[in-house]
């Protein structure tokens, strides 16, 4: 199998050309490089293959991304309806203390384990805000939510 | 179905007390809340079963991540043989536009979609920084990857 700039497939099931997503949308180009034309069809094809598994990678991450903010926002729900206090410190640190843990056995750097939940906290933590301000907040998170959840 | 600080449980098979993970290590205890104490047993329970699944959420996310950076260490030691250039401004621009629109798909902000995709580009720029100095590098990333893949 190989793939040269002039034939920049191949998708991920066999059919020519990139995926059109919809009548008035870009359409995804899994094979898009700015090497192309400057490397071997054989070593192209390779760099395309791996591609193919982050691309597949990336949208399970964000759908699942996804889910875990409809979590929170339950959470949210639940204790703004109780009155509870937005943060819970015991939670956060049984949470980083288990991801560091998971990532080890993973083979995947504790540290950044740690950054990632900080990071996707940052996150909770800014949908809130605006909620509490009174600003549009991001996606399709409903208003009302004020517990901060990681 | 209750939990009470006096009775942390449940875990998820239904089995008593926190997850023992190894002779050495702290476990894990699932129900861990500042809250405990101070919140209706049946809240709780809701609280905590909504965190069940936001536990379940997150050791996929570290297992999914670790399997990323397989894939990107895999591009890094190709570039690296074939000594091509570490970025590829062609593909990460294909790679943004796709995620923003999946996360429209998944009633995710797509604008968080983007600054994740960035989150992750910087942990991969690191390792190959700390490669290039001849640092360590964090979990098990080989050494030799010099091509920068997001």
């Amino acid at each position: 199998m190989s793939a040269t700039p002039q034939d920049p497939t191949p998708t991920v099931d066999g059919s020519a050309g990139p995926v059109l997503t919809g009548p008035s949308e870009t359409p995804y180009d899994a094979a898009a490089s700015s090497l192309a034309g400057h490397v071997q069809d054989s070593v192209m094809a390779e760099l395309l293959s791996i591609r193919s598994s982050i691309d597949n990678i990336d949208a399970t991450l964000v759908f699942l991304l996804a889910e875990r903010f409809k979590a929170t926002q339950k959470v949210g729900f639940l204790k703004a309806e109780h009155r509870l206090p937005a943060g819970d410190p015991g939670r956060e640190a049984a949470q980083i203390s288990r991801l560091r843990r998971l990532a080890g056995e993973a083979h995947l750097d504790p540290a950044f384990a740690e950054k990632f939940l900080n990071f996707i906290i940052g996150e909770v933590i800014r949908h809130h805000e605006a909620i509490a301000e009174g600003l549009p907040v991001p996606g399709d998170i409903q208003p009302g939510v004020v517990g901060t959840e990681s």
